[in-house]
C-alpha cells in the first residue's frame, strides 16, 4: 500500500488545520494509505524531503489540532514554475522514493495553480501513479467556484465580533467628544472581509475594492455621521484604491515574491485626510492586521466543521484513481436553511483568479451592504465549540515544523 | 427609602459592566435602596441629571451585561477640581433632590480620587447623608492597594493568547525568511500589560516601561535570536522609553485633559530601528490598540466573577451609614492555591498613584518576566464563561446611553 502526503501553503488561518485533520481522521477510520505524512513548509519542504508522520495522530492531539490556528505544518510561498522543469523531476522522484501516491495541497489560487501544473505535468509524462489533490483555504474568501473559502468565516467573525466591541468602546464618551474610529481589514483585492465587519450592524462608512474611493464623498459622509451622532465608524480594506488604481495607502506599495503588492496603512491614510480636512479632530486606527488571519478565539462552527469535512471528502475522493488535479469544494443547496453539498472542481479553473465581492451587494455611498449580502454572510460565523484550554489559553499543537 | 446611583469612569474594561450588575443584583437580594439609578457618562451626566433606572433588570438583561465589554452607562474623562466648588454644590444638590444617599463610582485612580474629593466636601459640610463609595477598574492594574484590578485579568488573557496566536502565525515560514513581529500593547506608566504577553511562553523580547530602553542591547537581542531561529518575537509597552524618559515612540507626544501623554507607536518606531541597523529586513507591527480593552471574547472567569463581587461587596459595605470615601478592594489569600478576600481602603490612598510591574520579576536582557511574575500572572486568566450568543456574534447590551 502507498503513502498520502498533505502539505499546505500560502497564508494561514483559523482553520486550515481542521482539514489536516479530516484527511488525518478519514485515514484512521478507512486506511486507504499506510501512512499518512505531512510536507513541512508546503512544496518548498517537500522538495528538501522534509515530512512528519501524522498517521497514528492520537483523537486528543486530534481535537487541539482542530482548533489549532496557522498552519501547523508550516507554510511556503514558493512559487513553482512550469518553465522549471527541475523542481519537477525532483519533486516526482522524492514522491517516488517515499512511494507517495497522492498529494493532498491546502491552500488558496495559488496552491490550486501548483496543483494543476503538477497534474498536468503527470499527463504529460503518462504518470498515474502520483495524483495532487486541492483543498481550498483563503480567509480572502476571493477563491472561485466554491460558496466560500474556509478560514473566511472564521475572520469574519472575528473582524464582526471586533467591530462590535470596538463600537462599544469608542461610543463610550460624551456627544462633546466627536471621533473617528477606523477599522482596517485584510483584503487585497475582494472586500469580503471588511464586508463582514457589517454584520455586527454598527458600520457607518464601507470602503473596500470593489467600489473607487472618492475623498469628497467619503469626508462628506464622515462629516454627516458626526453631525448625527458625534462618532463615525470607518471599515476599510487594505486594497481599497482610487478609480484610477491608486491605493489608498499614501506612497509606493513594495510587491511581494509573487508580484502582489504588500499593503496595509489605509487606515492611517484616511485618518490623515480626516485631520487634514478638519472633519473631526480625533481618530483611532485599529489595524486588524495578522490577528484577524489567525484568532482562533473566533472559530466559526461552521467553518471549522466544514474546513474538517473537506479534508474528509478530499481523502474519500482520492479513493477514484483517476482523481487528480481536481480541488474539493462547497455548494449552497437552495432554500431557506443554510446547508452545504460537498464536489470537486478542475483545480485549473480555480487558479490565478479573484472573486470579488458582489457590486450589487453594496449600499450606494459607502453606506454598508445589502440584506442579500447579509443573507450570504450570516450562517458562516454560526456556531462555535467548546476550547480546549491549557493553563487559562487555549491550546494548541506545537507546529510539526518546530518538533 | 432613599437612592442609590452607579456610575463609571475612564476608560472601559471587559469587565466593568459586571460590577454595575453585581450592584443592582445585590440591591434586588437586599433592597437597601428604593432605586438604583445609573448615571450616564459619569460626573458629567450626574451634573446633567442623566439618570436610567436599573432597578428592576430582568436575569436575562443582568447576565448578557456581564459578558458585555466597555462601559454600558458610558464614561467620561470629567476632571472634578476640588477648586471648583460650584461643581461639588451642583452634585449634592442634584443628590438631594432625587433622593440618592449612595454613589458607587467605578474607575481608576482618576476616579478614586474624585470619591475622595466628594467624601472630603461633605465631611467638611457635615453633610452625613451623601456618601461615596469606590469600585476599582483598570486594564493597566497599575492601582496601589489591591492585589489585581478587575478588568486587568482579561486583557491579560486576551493579550497572551493574541501573543499564542500571532507567533503560531509568523512561524509558518521556513528559516530562509527571517522575520521580526512586534506586539504594541497599552500601559504608559506600566508594563502589566505587555509582561502578561510573556504567559504564552513564546515572547523573546519584553520591553516595559519599569526597564529603560537600551537601543544597542535591544538589537543585539533581536540580531541573537533571527541568528538562532530566524524569527523574534517582541512585545513593547506603549510608554516604554530611554533612560532620560523619551519616550521610544519617535516624535512629541501630545498631552490629554488630565495630562497624560497620548501614546502608541512605540512599536513602528522599533521596527524603523531594526530594519535602519540591517538586523532583519522583514518586519510586522500589530499595535493591540483599542481591542486589548473591549475583546471581551476573552473575559477571563476569575476577571468577571471578582468584578461582579466587588460591586456586590460594595453594595453590602454601604449599608453601614458611615461608610463612605472607601474604595472595594481585592486581597489575596496565603497559599499555594489562588484564592481572595474583600476589603475595603480610604480612596485617597489609592487615587493618583501608580503601582509598577516590579523590576525584579523581569528577567534580564529584556528576556521576560520571571516564574514569581508568572505565578502570579497565571491564576488571573483563568477560566471562562459560554458566551450567550445572538446572529453569530455574542449578544451585549446597547449602551444605555444610547436607549
Amino acid at each position: 500500500m502507498s503513502k498520502c502526503l498533505v502539505a499546505q501553503s500560502g497564508g494561514p488561518s483559523s482553520v486550515i488545520n481542521a482539514t489536516v485533520a479530516g484527511i488525518v481522521k478519514a485515514n484512521q477510520m478507512n486506511p486507504l494509505y499506510d501512512r499518512v505524512l505531512g510536507g513541512l513548509n508546503g512544496i518548498e519542504g517537500i522538495l528538501q524531503e522534509r515530512f512528519v508522520d501524522l498517521t497514528d495522530m492520537s483523537d486528543e492531539e486530534h481535537r487541539i489540532l482542530r482548533q489549532t490556528p496557522s498552519s501547523a505544518l508550516g507554510s511556503c510561498r514558493y512559487k513553482l514554475k512550469r518553465s522549471n522543469s527541475e523542481d519537477f523531476e525532483k519533486i516526482f522522484a522524492i514522491l517516488e522514493k517515499n512511494d507517495i501516491e497522492v498529494l493532498f495541497y491546502i491552500g488558496g489560487n495559488d496552491s490550486m495553480d501548483t496543483v494543476a501544473a503538477l497534474s498536468e505535468y503527470a499527463a504529460r509524462n503518462n504518470i498515474s501513479n502520483r495524483r495532487f489533490i486541492g483543498c481550498p483555504k483563503t480567509i480572502d474568501n476571493d477563491l472561485m467556484h466554491i460558496d466560500h473559502a474556509p478560514g473566511f468565516g472564521s475572520a469574519a467573525k472575528f473582524i464582526a465580533t471586533t467591530a462590535l466591541q470596538c463600537w462599544l468602546d469608542v461610543n463610550v464618551y460624551p456627544a462633546s467628544r466627536k471621533e473617528v474610529f477606523i477599522m482596517e481589514t485584510m483584503g487585497r483585492d475582494a472586500g469580503w472581509l471588511a464586508a463582514s465587519a457589517c454584520l455586527s450592524g454598527i458600520v457607518d462608512i464601507l470602503i473596500v475594492p470593489e467600489k473607487p474611493f472618492d475623498k469628497d464623498l467619503f469626508l462628506s459622509r464622515v462629516k454627516e455621521c458626526i453631525e448625527q451622532t458625534s462618532k463615525c465608524f470607518v471599515v476599510v480594506s487594505e486594497g481599497a484604491h482610487y478609480l484610477d488604481g491608486t491605493y489608498i495607502k499614501a506612497g509606493e506599495a513594495k510587491n511581494d515574491l509573487f508580484g502582489h503588492a504588500v499593503l496595509g496603512g489605509a487606515g492611517k491614510t484616511l485618518e490623515q485626510m480626516i485631520l487634514e480636512a478638519g472633519v473631526c479632530s480625533r481618530c483611532k486606527v485599529q489595524d486588524l492586521s495578522t490577528a484577524q488571519r489567525c484568532h482562533a478565539s473566533e472559530q466559526s462552527g461552521t467553518d471549522v466543521t466544514e474546513s474538517y469535512r473537506l479534508g474528509i471528502s478530499a481523502h474519500m475522493r482520492s479513493a477514484n484513481p483517476a482523481f487528480t488535479g481536481r480541488m474539493v469544494s462547497i455548494r449552497r443547496k437552495e432554500g431557506e436553511e443554510y446547508d452545504t453539498e460537498y464536489f470537486d472542481i478542475e483545480a485549473d479553473q480555480v487558479a490565478n483568479y479573484v472573486r470579488n465581492f458582489p457590486e450589487n451587494w453594496l449600499l450606494p455611498d459607502y453606506r454598508g451592504i445589502t440584506e442579500e449580502a447579509e443573507k450570504y454572510l450570516r450562517p458562516l460565523i454560526q456556531g462555535s465549540q467548546a476550547l480546549i484550554m491549557k493553563d487559562g489559553l487555549p491550546a494548541y499543537i506545537r507546529p510539526y515544523y518546530m518538533k
